[in-house]
């Protein structure tokens, strides 16, 4: 990109958590010097009325991220991978009746890990959370699940009782990030299969744009390789044979005939967006696909028939917002959400992460 | 991006038409040096089976593209704008029966130009052309219109008779590209209205792995900016007050509360990818789909309320490939087409092109 900004550390963004000032349209080329001021650090948790929960799981590389909006959340969703595995997402139509969910889980374990949503409903039960039918209450709780059973024992995997210490662990303060929960066991650039991958993660970044905030969480599972839209740098992906290099999936798919796919399903890309404008199941639903324009900004390829992608969106608030730029700051948001979710990964199972790979190949260059 | 290659001519383009060597797949690394010699020179009718034609208008900026398949081609859809236009694209859900078409045609002239189609269905029927019903022959022509009504007299626009002159110049030879057919009133930039844009156009690109040919064809009417994925290049948008500078309307959705937008359906851009590759309608569909992602990439923000983003994915051959790979592929050429759409883009009623403003900018910074 022509704007080569260096992206902040977590504690730079902190400081820098001011709001953009309302700029005149007349001089939109103003806007430019104020470009980072308008991230802001929490990430989801941006948003009023939600908190997130992580269960890391301590056996293996796995675990659940829970997105609580226990006071509901207006929702839609987009499904454009052909591999998902899903739960509670046909409610979400529009033409559907529920318009509000109580809260979102994203998970490992494959379709296994859709049991983590029956113990996110045990937890708002308990707490009388749910949409009333009659004197019964019954949690709205859609979940969405990627694959990570090839790390370690695939026999172990997060289920009720993880879904429900997910919840207890819920907070409203700034969203942790790396490899934990959905995307503890998460990899990407599995272009020529796990061996030659690179771990991924979880991230969370989220704007602030006059009164409205809109923000991004998402695990980053994805068969493609992860690029920074706004710098252009290829973060990780899959790796040269001597596993030192970046392979550059998207080059190499460009000029080689490409034969038989990796198992199909073995990844997905799973993302929370939200926001404090007011929106219909119709503008969460059109938020939530434009929101995947960041899943095609920063992984490539993105929406293959090995990946499950999907994104959630959901609507908080009463901010009057144009439902256009609402979409387009989403997509922002999950792209660089995708960025972070990279840059914290931390090592797992001798899966070498973005900062690893950086300083092999600087250390490479230093002699 | 970090690779920043100097895009090529259509006369450099035309030298390196030479097959991709068949890489090893055991050295990805040795694929970048060989990078644009897989872009061919002709674009869509690079897939054998192909004719396009343009019908240009002379009386205002307006026109019609189409795209004939006579044997017959494998089809699927993607719509992904808000404000689409259409027709005849229901039977392309792989459900429905009808798994050819014989043609698809792009028009400017909002909803009416999808009279066009029934020209392109005239002609077909008189070379006996068509989806054999008894002894009747049924021409099956989807069609998808853009907005440029309000370039010169909105009540001229491409109707039946043009839609059957175009028919009349399609070739198998080199797509012509720039201001005409369905580009011809097509414009890019419309944040801040039609008087701030850029002038859009169609613009068509393919690639060729090993014998696998992927081509797209693309008349680009968007309220977004455009810019090249591969060099990060901000190409054409939104202007200045003054008009001599590109405002970065991304920059300004990222930092501004957006009102009001601009009327509702003024844009669209519309795609028509093929491949030599066997695809069943799934197939072309998910295809379409994926074609998407160079929307995404190349144009932002896209798939607004705004805009009626529509991709046509065709199959006319045999050859055995890889669905992601066709997808990835159809999404590559798609960036690109909207690239030279841009690049090749001529003047039309006062609206500066990428040439002319990268003139101006250029004068400015000598003086």
């Amino acid at each position: 990109m022509t704007k080569r900004q260096i992206p902040l550390s977590r504690r730079e963004f902190t400081k820098l958590a001011v709001t953009a000032p309302l700029l005149s349209r007349a001089n939109p080329l103003k806007a430019s010097a104020s470009m980072q001021q308008n991230q802001y650090a929490g990430g989801l948790t941006d948003i009023p009325g939600i908190r997130v929960g992580h269960y890391t799981e301590s056996l293996r590389p796995t675990g659940c991220t829970v997105v609580l909006t226990e006071a509901g959340a207006v929702a839609g969703v987009d499904v454009r991978g052909s591999a998902p595995g899903t739960s509670e997402t046909d409610l979400l139509d529009p033409v559907k009746t529920v318009a509000k969910v109580h809260a979102v889980v994203l998970s490992g374990g494959s379709a296994f890990g859709l049991e983590t949503a029956h113990g996110v409903m045990q937890y708002l039960e308990e707490r009388g959370t749910g949409f009333a039918m009659g004197d019964q209450r019954v949690p709205i709780v859609p979940a969405a699940i990627l694959y990570d059973l090839s790390l370690g024992d695939g026999k172990i995997r997060p289920g009720k009782k993880q879904g429900y210490l997910a919840c207890k662990t819920a907070t409203a303060g700034m969203v942790q990030e790396g490899s934990l929960g959905a995307g503890t066991g998460a990899t990407v650039g599995k272009l020529f299969g796990l061996q030659r991958a690179m771990k991924g993660g979880i991230g969370s970044v989220s704007f602030k744009v006059g009164d409205l905030v809109v923000a991004a969480l998402v695990a980053v599972n994805a068969v493609g390789d992860v690029r920074d839209p706004r710098s252009g740098e290829l973060l990780a992906g899959a790796r040269s044979q001597g596993g030192r290099e970046l392979a550059d999936a998207a080059e190499y798919l460009r000029t080689n005939p490409f034969g038989a796919a990796p198992a199909s399903g073995q990844n997905s890309t799973l993302g929370v967006v939200a926001t404090n404008a007011r929106l219909d199941k119709v503008g969460a639903t059109k938020v939530a696909q434009m929101s995947h324009d960041g899943y095609a900004r920063a992984i490539n390829p993105i929406h293959t028939s090995m990946d499950g992608d999907t994104v959630f969106a959901l609507s908080l608030g009463e901010v009057e917002a144009n439902l256009d730029q609402v979409g387009f700051l989403a997509a922002e948001a999950t792209a660089q959400a995708i960025v972070r979710a990279i840059k914290t990964a931390e090592r797992v199972s001798r899966i070498p992460t973005y900062t690893i790979l950086k300083r092999i190949r600087e250390g490479v260059r230093d002699r």
